[in-house]
């Protein structure tokens, strides 16, 4: 049957794993592109970074999804740009021609152009950058209980500011602090007096999609927490040694995680597309490309911005958008696949949202929610979200176990320079 | 309580733990120097490097065994060597000095001087070596899947080589063909009459602790299993490409695991003691380097060379022999302190070997097991000696699990390059 359709998705998110998983049942060729073997459950990223979660338990191998859809492949690369003259995607291993394209390339960390902070602050976007924070994080405790430091060293050393009051800097700045509770309670030749999170805010409010009462509980949160909550306040700098706010302050610190802002993937900007100003491919309400060559072009997730005609600003980068869209752009390929060129257009179904601020605590805007009852929904969610029946059942028992015991079996530190042997 | 005698322990492995969780109890200073902070579970380092478990589960934080021992300190750097005359321990970090002290400083891989092959293929001693492997392999899978492959480059990829008939090769060659059953599974665009698993053995036999009927009897599980094992046959080199035979011949392969042989870590030839061919320092039957400088240096595990005057050679490097040393030397140093010079000798208690070939499969030589009896057996007995209640826990759930489903779910590669940004 060599005259199946092709159907070609970049990307294995939350819309690319949905999309392909809906092509797996039609009578379609499918492959999915995408630079990892893994689907990544990205919003549980700061808990790999917090050690609380291992990466096997966020990340679920692609071709176990398709096990039983001998249609589908896994081709492993990195995508650069598409050719849409052409119908190809170009890779760094070559290129793959499509019948039906999906774009599903998703979001990088956007540091608004300040290449110095790129360069030393964390992002927290990957399973590797997630785990860079962890060994980061974990071995700068044990560089500060050497005891032949300075104590201004040492302070440095214990500084951890977290840029950024969305749901991801929220919950990292939360679990940072348990983490250190931890270390409290291990580290004996420590002073933790020394130690202090940060959470720095351009604006003047936190978790920005929450009503104003569940901003100010979340703040009050991360204050009993011993989070120093810093709103209304911009970062102009960072060399990996002193980090400089725009009202002059500078914090000593050696640790600086970014949180403070999503951009679209860089092949986006190859794709032969118009793009918003965060990168990202503007889309009609019918999830095709805006003029593209051939109308056979699709963009959903982080990747895409679409907005209907009266809305302010583009559709937020948020899983439910992705998988929603999905839904959509399956249904109208098959539409053109089956000659009909009525397309549906795209609405989206507001979910709600929801962010945990640590052991216990979570806001949840819909319904309205805070504290351990939150808390429950928080975890209930993204259990049953989470891929893979057998990943759902260990972080259930990692989660009770953390919370029962106040544990973190993570701390390991595994970066240590290989060649450097004993 | 400046005077309290100062016990230093290098390395944090099976002797390491032990006596320093001894020490912990009196009325002394433990200062433990290892280069990584957690205790690793060597034995079950293969189901790492096959995907079966997550490092986390197999490493456990070292400053966690010892939360309420206020009198244990964590020193993270890697050993140089000791100067016995002022009686303190180099490290990259600086010289920690000890009243007394215990040298378990562990093996590494023994590549018998052959350079070529120390550089291409992977020992399997560490985290890092075992996630080296795992993202190899399975990143090969992805790589030979390519449709753009020649046969022979396929073949190459698919050719998956284990030197070393001792228990980790045996154990790494029967994981690697459940491995492949998985992959089989999921990857339909590869034909797997291409792959292969190859067991290399330089002597006549594997398993060399066990009886001759376990020894046959591990063979014919290997080769039920679909392992080539390959008996009076020696390796002469491997460019990364070839693996050289002495008897002329050439195995095309992309991955060599080296599992033939260890000897003691480097820092042990900077002791100024005696050391035997493979590295190890020369003990007394009461645990202390033979000709020591002040008699306050002792030696366990891997790491020493321990014979009674009627033994052919030492002792082997396998955990129980480090755990019952510690407990003599912990005897014995106690001893010291309170002024009795009457030391204790070691005397090794012979617990028996096991080893595990794969799903349901094991050999035990004492008492005599084979098949699942052997296997479970070989599961109670490391189960119950994996650190932590909680790694128990998730560990006894993963291999139910694996055992059940036949699922592998940390497949998942973690090596791709981070700066390489879509």
């Amino acid at each position: 049957m060599a005259d199946k359709p092709k159907i070609v998705i970049v990307g294995g998110g939350f819309g690319g794993i949905k999309i392909a998983k809906l092509f797996a049942k039609e009578n379609v060729e499918v492959t999915l592109i995408d630079r990892h073997n893994f689907h990544l459950f990205q919003p549980l990223l700061y808990q790999v970074s917090t050690s609380v979660l291992s990466t096997d338990e966020i990340a679920y191998p692609i071709r176990s999804f398709f096990r039983k859809a001998k249609n589908f492949k896994l081709f492993m690369a990195k995508a650069r740009g598409v050719d849409q003259e052409r119908n190809v995607v170009i890779t760094n291993h070559g290129e793959i021609s499509y019948d039906y394209l999906i774009l599903a390339a998703g979001a990088t960390t956007n540091f608004f152009g300040m290449k110095e902070v790129e360069e030393h602050a964390f992002g927290m976007k990957t399973i590797q950058e997630a785990l860079h924070i962890r060994n980061h994080v974990l071995h700068e405790f044990e560089r500060a209980s050497k005891p032949y430091r300075t104590p201004e060293d040492r302070k440095k050393r214990m500084t951890f500011v977290v840029v950024g009051g969305g749901p991801t800097g929220v919950e990292e700045a939360g679990a940072l602090t348990e983490l250190i509770e931890i270390q409290k309670k291990e580290i004996h030749e420590l002073d933790f007096n020394d130690v202090s999170v940060k959470l720095i805010e351009a604006t003047s409010r936190i978790l920005p999609m929450m009503s104003e009462d569940l901003q100010q509980k979340a703040i009050q949160v991360l204050k009993d927490k011993g989070v120093e909550v810093m709103l209304d306040t911009q970062v102009v700098g960072y060399d990996g040694d002193v980090l400089k706010l725009k009202n002059g302050v500078e914090i000593p610190t050696t640790t600086v995680i970014w949180a403070a802002g999503v951009r679209a993937v860089d092949m986006m900007a190859n794709c032969g597309a118009e793009t918003a100003r965060d990168g990202r491919v503007w889309v009609e309400e019918d999830l095709r490309l805006k003029n593209s060559v051939h109308g056979n072009v699709f963009a959903i997730g982080d990747c895409a911005a679409f907005m209907h005609g009266d809305m302010q600003r583009p559709l937020a980068t948020v899983a439910p958008v992705a998988t929603q869209q999905a839904v959509v752009a399956h249904k109208n390929i098959m539409k053109l696949i089956k000659g009909d060129t009525n397309l549906e257009k795209f609405v989206y179904k507001d979910l709600g949202a929801m962010a945990t601020i640590g052991r216990g605590q979570a806001v949840v805007n819909s319904p309205h929610m805070t504290g351990f009852l939150a808390w429950s929904a928080w975890m209930l969610v993204h259990l049953i979200r989470l891929a893979g029946a057998h990943a759902n059942f260990t972080v259930a028992i990692k989660w009770a176990w953390n919370f029962l015991s106040g544990t973190r079996l993570g701390r390991i530190i595994t970066n240590i320079d290989l060649e450097d042997k004993y």
